[in-house]
């Protein structure tokens, strides 16, 4: 296999620098670029701007082997990209007579007569190679500077994925320069997971893991290069998969979600929910996955405590002797979204904040219960943040709590 | 007018640099900065790699005003953002002993010891101001080097906003670069937005009109430049305004959700959910919003028959007569939410896909009712997209629907 040879993606347009719109074409050139041996290092976006772009340019390709330029290849003023690539290295821009005579006779195809301002798309930096556009007008440019490739290529998402599509990546075939594999942990949190992982370190290098971090799950982002990077990967696999231990649910797409209903139907089981606090996140997010209806018979969303009461049979008693949020309310939801016909129930209260926090019950206080055939289990956790880091955090330990029972029913 | 200022953003993180995950910190530093005055004319995003970071940052610290860094400030190995700093502009890293004890308090406070690895959080770069991160652990950090200000913030998009609002914006008080108004549309689509929208081009500018859609919403972001700006976007909102109509449902931050709260606080009613194929999202949506329990009451996830029947009365007569996609199982779902105890009852039903669909009945097709002591109103709609468009369209527009039957009401 190849060494991974280093890429940076430039995208041009002022309008990716306000607050409203960010570039997609980067994930699109990522996506189809990897696996032909490119690892992305940098990305950019620049204004409109001929001097800042031929900078960026120059500077790139002393340091990258493939820049990939998205938009600024138009017909307007604005659209500076092919001077900014001459400015760049010191080359001409010359008119190219076939690729003006395809522009003009695409105009005539949709009935329209080219305005004399498009003729600027026929533009050729001196040496560079036209790479004609199937979905659209404005051709890419490609040309070589020293060991650098440089690929201009216009904005249109759809235009710049099929250009990649059918002149890029036929250029590299297939040399995987980099193999992934993410592991994926929950009901625990960053901090705990590195600690436990840091002694691998050494082993694999600190460049080739990753750890991503969202409420209640943590995922280890595990890559190998080089020739043995298939061997080297699976080992990595390996022991980290034993420093995660029994928070590892899954591995590259698998969602928390998906892996509980799996488990459900393996077990042979059915899951109804009972949430305060989360309001139906845990719902919302067992239903995404689809064929969820067959394992999942449905939920309460139980806010006031007469829902509490009238559909799952939480007793005034207990919402008076211990509060809504107590271990004893979220064991009486799980148990009592039981009786909605299912054999797995999973009971959710808690403080989300900002207001309803007590000294004795502090906000981000949550409580959760799994009820099954085999018992009760339950977790009491204080999650830090906002409102919606509290819900988040509980309904990921939720449905963890839900695996974990799963796993050992 | 003071002239604008150039500022620079630059983002950290491996994992932005794949095909899988976007930079959006940038997006809410430009909106939050730009009335302080200061215009992005550059964005990067680089590997946690400490030379590429401190070249970067030495880089545009020489010509621009501003720049704000994300990521890369957390416990982990991988969290090199304070070190890189520290090397661009020659400074130590020292450890801040009242961060430190911050640090401890906020885990103690969470019920957990705080590892040894998190105390490289309070190092801060010798010379920089520690901001304390009010919705997370990791602190940023400001220091002044030369023209330039440098602004280390964490990653995580909430905290960085927070840090934003709390301790940047107040230091470059209100020069209005460019003021934007949003207006927000609900139950419609992007095109028939911008058919209606479209004869105002001509007046205002098409550069200052960005038409974003999400399923079933529409924003329109208005802009203005200049010395004139104010009264110049009063003109567009209220122009935009007659051409949304009844779809406008708010502006700026308003979210759909908070709007139909909001709105049955002033008519004094109460709502409760009964969701099919959104699996609590609608539910989940409310309750997100802060004070939401005043008026919520809760709801029913009935994914299964059974539970439709057993704790929303929808008889077995109707299921099979109409199947549970119809109008009238709808109507019956929206009813049956009113026994909660609630004035107002939402129900929705549908086939969210990918499998499920029928000649007659296709995925995408969803009914939806919203029943109020003033009586029943219904639409039946069919989404296009996959199964998590189907439900995001379908939450939107069942939230929309309650929002003009209280606007009415």
């Amino acid at each position: 296999m190849a060494p991974a040879r280093k890429a940076a993606f430039l995208a041009i347009g002022s309008e990716l620098l306000r607050s409203e719109r960010v570039d997609t074409n980067s994930l699109v050139a990522a996506r189809l670029l990897s696996p032909c041996g490119f690892v992305f290092v940098e990305k950019r976006v620049l204004e409109d701007d001929v001097d800042a772009i031929a900078m960026a340019l120059r500077e790139l390709a002393g340091r990258v082997e493939l820049i990939v330029v998205s938009g600024g290849l138009g017909p307007t003023a604005d659209d500076v990209t092919r001077e900014a690539a001459a400015r760049a290295f010191g080359r001409e821009l010359q008119r190219d007579d076939r690729m003006l005579s395809l522009l003009r006779a695409r105009y005539e195809r949709n009935g329209r007569t080219m305005p004399a301002i498009a003729a600027r798309m026929a533009d050729a930096v001196a040496g560079a190679e036209l790479l004609v556009n199937p979905q659209g007008t404005a051709p890419g440019q490609l040309l070589v500077e020293g060991a650098c490739t440089v690929v201009l290529l216009p904005g249109v998402p759809i235009e710049l994925e099929e250009i990649v599509r059918q002149h890029l990546v036929p250029r590299w075939p297939g040399s995987a320069a980099r193999l992934v594999r993410t592991l994926r942990l929950g009901g625990t949190y960053e901090s705990a997971v590195e600690e436990r992982v840091a002694p691998l370190y050494g082993r694999f290098g600190r460049a080739n893991v990753t750890i991503l971090a969202g409420r209640g799950l943590v995922d280890l982002v595990l890559a190998a290069e080089g020739d043995d990077a298939a061997s080297r990967l699976a080992e990595m696999e390996e022991l980290f998969a034993v420093a995660a231990g029994a928070d590892l649910y899954g591995r590259d797409d698998d969602t928390l979600a998906a892996v509980v209903l799996e488990l459900l139907r393996r077990v042979g089981w059915t899951l109804a929910t009972a949430e305060s606090c989360t309001g139906g996140l845990v719902a919302a997010r067992l239903t995404a996955v689809p064929g969820a209806s067959d394992v999942f018979l449905g939920g309460v969303v139980a806010y006031a405590n007469s829902v509490k009461e009238r559909l799952l049979g939480v007793s005034t008693e207990l919402l008076a002797d211990h509060g809504a949020v107590s271990r004893e309310v979220a064991e009486a939801l799980a148990t009592g979204a039981r009786t909605l016909g299912a054999d797995c129930g999973v009971g959710i209260t808690g403080i989300a904040g900002p207001s309803g926090g007590t000294p004795a019950k502090s906000v981000g206080t949550v409580h959760i219960a799994v009820a099954t055939p085999g018992g009760t289990r339950q977790l009491e956790r204080r999650f830090p943040g906002d409102r919606t880091a509290v819900r988040e955090f509980a309904a990921n330990f939720a449905l963890d709590l839900t695996r974990r029972a799963l796993e050992e029913a």
